[in-house]
């Protein structure tokens, strides 16, 4: 089975709105903790990664909100690699709030491998080794 | 023709990154610096609505990114009403570079009309003056 | 002793500016986070502090930065209650960063106790038992 | 008469919090808005001097709260330079609402001027153009 990162957090008062429920924008901060949290088992970690010269942008990013989670909620994020091509990586994300299990939101983001440039590589090639570990976490032989 | 609402600001230090470009989360702000701008044009201020009790909450989000936005840079937002039922509306956004009228980013985002209970409500019924003058705007009556 | 609140986190990528460091204005949701943690230790949570009508809104902050937190860092945030009056309460702030327990930064907001109209009330009377912990804790009784 | 430098935006929506007020930490964002278009006027904008390899991280910053900015608020930040020296500058910063000219907030920044290594710099041997109009700006002599 494919490998699942699953991270928790509360809810910070900073993130909430004026309509009392945390700002639709601040879904993607907490998709990108899990997507971080994910790459680490790679056993190279994001900051690490950047300072090697690979960098993941987003091209595209997607949420659906289902009920907006408020401050004094503890929320775990899942998140899943749901596609993974030589130039480009696409993950997957569900946010729950810890009390009911309620599935509040979900979403994607895809991204391409860019070198410190901003210049696309081919992460199979330059990175082989995080490359593959980023493919078995996928396949399910990482976890 | 449809409305299309031009609002134009430079990047803020703050929304930039470690990568050295506007992190992605921080357009989704920007679409709603748009739609706020955009349904002004009904008469009726996003706060005046709010007040009025009426809210749009998002159920959807998405963006694609084609170029980063750099701290130094002025953008605009386009936006336009792209779908309007009785319970629900969607807004299209485009983000351009002024300086060369660059497409950085656009996306979309879908609302559900709400009351301040967040219960979900007829628009057209309940708020038919706001209603009809979104859809003139969409059907470039309003404009 | 007066007791002090120690809550670590990981510091997020969208946290982070184009000088590669934490952005100063993030230490003040980080020093919030702290504050919650700390209050939540009077048995009675922020947020449900809230739900009955008793908010703390800031009157001022403030923060000295010596050294930029940054992506990949673990840092800890230390809360202490500093001074606690009638209708004003302030707090005191340290941030260190775990892997070196370098003191990275360290602030202070004041609050005053209002009720959900923001309008001033005398705390040690209109909520005595939220009153008295934040006094235990502070004079090193409550922890 | 020293140079101020007034500019006015309208307080966004996701800049609000559960509170119905913007959130504390959002006024050293708007500070810094101020801060860059008053360094613009050494004919240099904030940007550029990056370029340069003139960076100037905070080294300490404060605000006072006197009322809460809110959803609908046109604000107006008001930006002095206060203090110059060899290696270091202090801002200070007014908010206004614009509707009634209340006086919002006020705060400060202190900066050390290094470069892109986070270096410390004499800014008036090695940026002397700009660290004399800065000087003409705080004097008088330059608006």
């Amino acid at each position: 089975m494919a490998y699942e990162n699953r991270i928790s957090f509360d809810v910070r008062y900073s993130e909430t709105d004026r309509m009392g429920i945390v700002h639709h924008s601040r879904y993607y901060p907490w998709f990108e903790i899990g997507r971080c949290a994910f790459m680490e088992r790679t056993g190279v970690s994001y900051a690490e990664m950047e300072k090697q010269k690979l960098q993941v942008p987003l091209t595209q990013s997607g949420a659906k909100y289902y009920e907006g989670a408020k401050f004094g909620d503890t929320v775990t994020v899942a998140t899943t690699l749901s596609d993974l091509g030589v130039v480009r990586v696409t993950f997957s994300y569900r946010v729950f709030r810890n009390s009911d299990q309620k599935l509040l939101a979900e979403g994607f983001t895809k991204h391409a491998f860019v070198d410190d440039q901003l210049k696309p590589i081919n992460a199979k090639k330059k990175f082989p080794d995080i490359w593959q570990s980023l493919k078995a976490l996928m396949d399910g032989q990482g976890s």
